[in-house]
């Protein structure tokens, strides 16, 4: 998907929201376990249920190679099923040596169809430039994560400037703004400012508002910019809503509430 | 595999040498490509020739997952044909937040019997932690790449401190020498003396001797411990040496001149 195309999405749909696919056969509905594909059922009436309401789907790679070869299955299908207008995440944080990454690269964009991947910037450049050979593919770079051990590294500052900024600096150097964004923590929405003043441009993937507690409206008003700029985030809080029946049209109302709130959001910097 | 039962190999087989199954369609002798499963074929084949020369294999995941599910069938029947006496490392570079390298270490350790699995370490405690739940089985982190792109943050430096140092002495608190190891470039060998002053004991994966141009004699000079506490990892130098039908004979014979390399070098420090 083009950045334009992204875009015209997030404006058609007043809404940036991303929805992540953590589908685990521990927490989804009991009824849905006598299904012959259950992860996939669960995934196929989420989709449904908010495909109109959000802009992206992420599925968490952990969760399905958790449960083998089945698990790829289901996620094939889960990608099939998501109409081609909606952004993909394939949130995989890979990253290895260059002819290696190329191998990842092929499996995510096309052996698989995803729009994206997410990658760890630890390896430096030649293990995110593979991912760039790809038209209309991109990488998602950790930047800052949300996570309590992201602290431990991302934060090391060296001549005054922390790991994350220096991974901002040099990595904007790879790619552009039409096939790299970063993911950046929610839960510290007051760094965004300063982010944004490294990376004016780039498309965010906020995580964390909901289950990891970022502030929508905080986000909004530190990372946006004039073309929205911004993708966040809500697994838990949207699919794990409820574990009754009714499981996705409760996913659907929590899913309307973000979409609410963004629009507001794209309201008062008029995007739309 | 416990640390014990490592050691033993090391010193049965003379031998601490890692062979790296990258195992590439596109690599392969072509007569193998009218098999069933080709990947499978060539790895059975390369297994048969040197697991008597080698400790540990390492299936190199990004391979598998390029082929899509084909490739996730083929890796299992390789885990499977690996005797169970020989270390197995999933070279997959995974970690992110804790519930999800839960599902990670589930991938690995549950629904794959791997014994290890290499790890990023940019998400810091919470990423890794969850890879320590399982008995027997083993972390190993990324600290030191041997790639280019290993130079654009790794040796970032805070307080004279480089990053990968910061990671080695950090992350030590996490596991113990019985659970984690560390990736550690060879092409660096003369780093090798000050890693080994932060941790004396753990064991080092050290990619890069042969296609990566590592030396193993300094290698091995800076790197050993009294445990040899070394496995050094040889992937296109062994298993594409040729590319005939004799090409298993030939990777026995350069596995071979390693392992007698290596039992030179064990000799030297009196571990066998």
């Amino acid at each position: 998907m083009t950045r334009a195309e992204l875009i015209a999405q997030i404006k058609a749909k007043k809404s940036f929201l991303c929805i992540g696919l953590d589908t685990d056969l521990d927490r989804i509905p009991k009824h849905l376990l006598d299904a012959d594909d259950p992860i996939f059922e669960f995934n196929k009436q989420i989709i449904d249920a908010t495909k109109d309401l959000c802009v992206a789907y992420k599925p968490n790679l952990a969760f399905y190679e958790s449960l083998g070869i089945k698990g790829w299955q289901s996620l094939q299908k889960t990608l099939d099923y998501i109409p081609k207008d909606v952004f993909t995440i394939a949130d995989a944080k890979r990253g290895d040596i260059g002819n290696t990454s190329s191998m990842y690269a092929k499996a995510f964009f096309e052996n698989m169809d995803f729009d994206s991947v997410t990658v760890a910037p630890y390896m430096g450049k030649d293990s995110v430039q593979p991912f760039f050979v790809y038209d209309n593919k991109w990488v998602i770079l950790l930047a800052l994560t949300s996570n309590e051990g992201g602290r431990d590294f991302q934060l090391m500052e060296s001549n005054g400037k922390a790991l994350y900024q220096q991974v901002l600096e040099t990595s904007a150097q790879w790619g552009t703004t039409s096939n790299m964004m970063y993911v950046v923590g929610a839960t510290r929405a007051d760094w965004l400012e300063k982010i944004r003043k490294t990376i004016p441009d780039h498309f965010l993937l906020v995580p964390g508002v909901g289950a990891q507690g970022g502030n929508l409206e905080e986000v909004a008003k530190y990372g946006m910019n004039k073309d929205c700029g911004l993708l966040v985030n809500s697994s838990r809080g949207i699919i794990y809503a409820s574990k009754g029946v009714d499981f996705a049209g409760v996913a659907r109302e929590k899913a309307k509430e973000l979409q609410q709130q963004m629009e507001k959001e794209l309201l008062k910097i008029k995007v739309i």
